[in-house]
């Protein structure tokens, strides 16, 4: 009677596998969750927009009464913001729900992801009974996407998911390259899903996004986050583009109140507020560049290159592992992401948030600290 | 590829299966959400508690980041509040949440469900790939449980899902029958589910709920609600309770972080305002009668008894079938709930909450109106 997959459970309780976990950080670092600087979640540095936290307290009369299952005011200002048809898209409970979602209501058999990437693909993937084939990004060359690879392995698998810009290398994959995809998967009648979670924080976004082809490809399907670029993971929002068909599945299959009535209203706000989105991404842009720089000049340290809102650290020329690195920082109120568990990496990787200017100088004293680099020289 | 429920999602795109649709319901009566007394939607009525909002204010912060995945304040709070183990319990984004999750998990091949009841479990069941099976409980002796169909069935089974007190009766299982039951059930190895989404609003709840066997049988899981009794439906918040190895399955085959961070909150608060909740019992008991007493005296309408915070109404002595008496109430700006879609009704009932006294006399005097008895009757 019982699907239970003993790994899974394993995993879920054991060491926090994701970033973003205060009240775990709190019990281990004996501080309070208030406390930390938190470089191990990718949100917009800074936090929800004004309008964003007015339109909360505005309606908090919404609580009792039931969210719009349709989601239809948003649905609304998602179809202008992504210049999508409103038919083509499902909100969710965030992306994660719409993972989940996607990998049991089409139950993969064979899923193709290229690693290190986010690591829900896979347990969605698992969860729902399904096994995962990795294809690994080379790392001596800084993790590139293997368009090659993935594409011989289109034949004998049914989705390939991909993240763009990738969680945790910052990798971009490149219309060109997404476009012979697409072409080698309807071939194959294999579903593509492109996960742009982080999109909003790349500089020229319209260069990389596919979200103008949704609904236009047979197998394509994209997902959206707006927990991210609004800042708002407590309240759970994601968002989903592709044909009606499909739409259509995953939404008849679910909870129907699964998005509540706060995050609906949130992302109406903070849709609207489109400087606040420029804002973020040229602070992002400007301060990436700046963390680069900086984490390059401290001993052992070797940030990669990427176009998302955070950075992944080769430590391998430290004296550290991850979980050491990770640790010493945390006990100085600095939360930062331990890599070794994402398939595909190692102990020999951080992955760090890009914030403010003054956030990111604390996490460069405290790297200064832990790594015996000459604390007091600030810049 | 694609499993595809043609008739789920054709259910799902139609008119409103469900209570609380106030977004459908403003568009269908050319009025504002706000303007409608909401009798369709079961939820406690005197609102949030003072302090769950208060909570929710204070914590606005949290919105910027991750909810805890593992729920731990109100896990405390509710092992507490209900006297189970904390091990033993899951938290969902809503009680809905917790049902699909238990269909999927568990593959149910053929779920007894007696009927009429909440319309989720079978639609779970379904999505899921499974088969339902309903007793019908006797329309003419207004739906008394129906133990003796029900044991003679557990054999065929592999769930059953019973709702205590039930919606839409409101009738009650007795703690004999559902003993009988679980010693049947344990015999075939079938699950029992039992949800108590509303037993906050009995008036002797210790008498009928099974909260304190929980974790102690093998086969049974219970279903609680903080959204009915706390008033927070929009922002989604169930609770099951059941032996870990149970939990364990269920917590690792879904999305981490399905209960967002202020759902959490509101929990915490509401579990802790015990006068608030043994105020809203009273409240319901005694405007449950005085409802009950009034709609008796109106023509056409048979109310029938319940122990529940909502009245199922036979109108099929009025001129009325349901969709024409909701519509005409609509247009007064008053919702009350369809029953002709639940298996088991038919066009001869509607479904009213029990809300405050002035409230009820607005509904009462709508009903009047529609019916055309005497408008001016007040009592």
């Amino acid at each position: 009677m019982m699907s239970l997959d003993d790994k899974i459970e394993r995993d879920y309780q054991s060491i926090p596998p994701h970033g973003g976990n205060l009240v775990r950080a709190a019990m281990e670092y004996g501080l309070a969750p208030q406390d930390f600087l938190d470089f191990s979640a990718n949100i917009n540095p800074l936090g929800p927009s004004p309008s964003v936290v007015e339109a909360i307290k505005d309606n908090l009369w919404q609580i009792c009464h039931y969210p719009d299952p349709d989601c239809r005011s948003l649905k609304s200002a998602l179809a202008e913001h992504l210049g999508v048809d409103g038919r083509y898209l499902l909100v969710g409970n965030g992306v994660s729900e719409l993972i989940y979602l996607l990998a049991r209501v089409f139950s993969f058999r064979r899923a193709l992801i290229p690693a290190p990437t986010f690591s829900e693909y896979a347990q969605a993937v698992k969860a729902a009974g399904g096994e995962v084939s990795y294809v690994f990004m080379d790392s001596s060359l800084d993790f590139p996407f293997p368009l090659d690879d993935v594409l011989r392995r289109i034949p004998v698998v049914d989705v390939i998911f991909l993240c763009n810009p990738n969680n945790p290398t910052g990798g971009l994959i490149s219309h060109r390259e997404l476009q012979l995809l697409l072409e080698a998967a309807a071939a194959y009648q294999v579903m593509v899903i492109v996960d742009e979670a982080f999109m909003d924080f790349v500089p020229d976004p319209q260069s990389y996004s596919l979200l103008s082809l949704a609904g236009r490809h047979q197998n394509l399907v994209l997902l959206y986050s707006l927990t991210k670029i609004l800042a708002i993971p407590g309240l759970r929002l994601g968002v989903l583009a592709a044909r009606p068909d499909i739409v259509g599945a995953l939404g008849g299959s679910r909870d129907p109140w699964s998005v509540n009535a706060l995050a609906q209203v949130a992302g109406v706000a903070g849709l609207k507020d489109r400087e606040y989105i420029k804002a973020t991404r040229e602070m992002v842009t400007r301060e990436r560049e700046f963390l680069f720089r900086e984490l390059s000049s401290l001993p052992g340290l070797r940030p990669l290159p990427g176009a998302a809102n955070f950075i992944l650290v080769d430590i391998s020329g430290t004296q550290y592992a991850a979980g050491e690195l990770v640790r010493r920082l945390g006990y100085r109120g600095v939360l930062v992401r331990n890599c070794a568990n994402f398939p595909g990496l190692s102990e020999g990787y951080i992955r760090v948030a890009v914030k403010r200017r003054e956030d990111n100088l604390r996490l460069l004293e405290a790297l200064r600290e832990v790594l015996g680099g000459t604390s007091h020289q600030q810049k």
